[in-house]
């Protein structure tokens, strides 16, 4: 029985169902898919699942399980460039689900799917052996600002949408209550339970034609540059990890550096976008206008292959060290 | 603890989410919802989840499984007279799996596409207690070309694009293996492993303004001819059952009445029609030629509610016999 690595599984997949051809402008991939219904307009499709116990502990409740579920795919449509616009939800349910629970559950999905102007347009309902939630999102966009992983030029500037590692910090605090206090604790809480995600941005950066590649960081930083430098060919230093003060403050209680634990995290749903260098100052400026927030500056896109990480003056090899679905 | 039966929460689900608005024209409650990408045109968009263990046995090789679920998303798109377009496919594998169960579950994924002539577009994978496949599949139509369950009238002929029962006679077969032998085991198999999802019909019969309401008959003729009724606000009553060859093997092994066999399967994914009286038999009798198969008669729709079975000269109410998700 041969171990199954994720990539790998794509790889296979890619395969099986050949290249995208016909109005199937962007296969499988990329954070979605990408449909042509008309000359200039795209659609984007993305679909995630989440299963209790493998992306979230059967403590969290299930308005914040159904908010991050419906997060995770708005987020995919953010990466895109794309206005979402619909969703679906096929939900499976263990033995013992009370119409409370779903109604908890809705909360949730309502809750997110406001915020991001999306309208709930169906769903499927089915027994599980543990509570499934697989969302599929669909999101509109002018074709020319349609973003890939796959336009990086070398000398880009890698920034991100925001801080990371505050949602990883949550996901530790919920496995160890007590573990936080203050407000570090609320910030990890906030950040694992309604993670916020960036459409807002993502349409503000897509109708930049200075942003060649973008995607959003939902397996760790270091998982996700190394995708962003393989699908554009390219290899990508680091230089700064933006680390959020939850993620700080966990990292400190774990006797861990925090820089390395922001690194590692996973489904911050920040966006990460490869930008002309020429245009990264005033870009940061325009964003920090609009959203009161930095545009920040993680690495660089360069020649090669591989992430590494200039810090202390020296250059480290970065493991993939984020989330495998499969590890 | 309150028990929970299906329609009860798709009750709840339509009240938290609202009504359909803005260019979603239809939410919640039939087959698939309908998107207004521009004015004369729809997308159509279902999602459907399979799970092993739930909607499909264990034993059912991972081809077929892949097939079966690829195969109720496109029969949901038939039933609105949708051509299908494409599909996403989240999965969840259980631990152990491997490479080669994956390359068998998209070859049956492709195999389901490749006869819609659908892209699979994008995917999710995930580790999951059992087998999981969630399926959103995307189609198009002309608005004027869309059927719902909506707009049955009194005196429609209820008519089937195919016999029932015989995928229900497969289900059973995988669960006494030696229970049917020869035509009928090599049919009962075929139809619940391979089920063929009537795009072709639901396009034929979508051209046509004399078919009022459409659907497909996933969960049994008995409960899903009254979900047409009660969306359309009618009643219906059902004059012949179309038993499958498979099925009459079945029941008969069984000892069974036929009909109620058949009438209470499930997973035929023939279509269900309601064609105004006078254009019924013209329509049949293209669809003959069409297909080479008959467009089965099953009843008529009637003012009131409920559903009732002429049978032998007397009058009997049909109890929902068919599939409840959480029965």
């Amino acid at each position: 029985m041969t171990p199954v690595r994720e990539d790998d599984v794509v790889a296979l997949i890619r395969r099986l169902t050949g290249p995208a051809a016909g109005r199937l402008a962007l296969g499988i991939g990329d954070d979605a898919a990408v449909w042509q219904p008309s000359r200039s307009h795209r659609s984007l499709i993305t679909t995630d699942a989440l299963i209790e116990g493998v992306h979230f502990p059967r403590e969290l409740p299930l308005a914040d399980a159904a908010f991050r579920a419906m997060a995770a795919n708005v987020s995919d449509l953010a990466a895109m460039g794309a206005r979402p616009v619909l969703a679906t939800i096929a939900l499976g349910l263990r033995e013992g689900t009370t119409l409370e629970d779903i109604e908890h559950l809705y909360g949730g999905f309502v809750a997110c799917a406001n915020d991001a102007r999306m309208a709930i347009a169906g769903g499927d309902l089915t027994r599980a052996p543990a509570l499934t939630i697989a969302i599929t999102a669909i999101g509109e966009a002018a074709s020319s600002r349609v973003k890939t992983r796959a336009g990086a030029r070398p000398g880009d500037v890698v920034a991100a949408t925001g801080e990371l590692g505050d949602s990883r910090a949550g996901l530790d605090l919920l496995r160890e209550p007590g573990s936080l206090s203050g407000t570090p604790a609320a910030r990890a809480a906030a950040a694992f339970a309604r993670p916020q995600a960036r459409w807002r941005e993502g349409l503000f950066l897509g109708a930049s034609s200075n942003v060649h590649a973008m995607m959003d960081c939902s397996d760790g930083l270091s998982t996700d540059l190394a995708r962003l430098g393989e699908t554009s060919g390219l290899g990508a230093y680091v230089e700064t990890v933006p680390v959020g003060a939850a993620a700080r403050a966990m990292a400190a209680h774990l006797g861990q550096d925090a820089e390395a634990y922001a690194l590692a995290g996973g489904e911050d749903f920040e966006l990460l976008a490869a930008i002309a260098p020429r245009a990264y100052a005033h870009l940061a400026a325009r964003f920090r206008a609009r959203f009161g927030r930095s545009l920040e500056r993680v690495g660089v896109m360069r020649e090669g292959s591989g992430v590494t990480w200039r810090r202390n003056g020296k250059e480290e090899t970065i493991e993939r060290t984020g989330w495998d679905h499969f590890a």
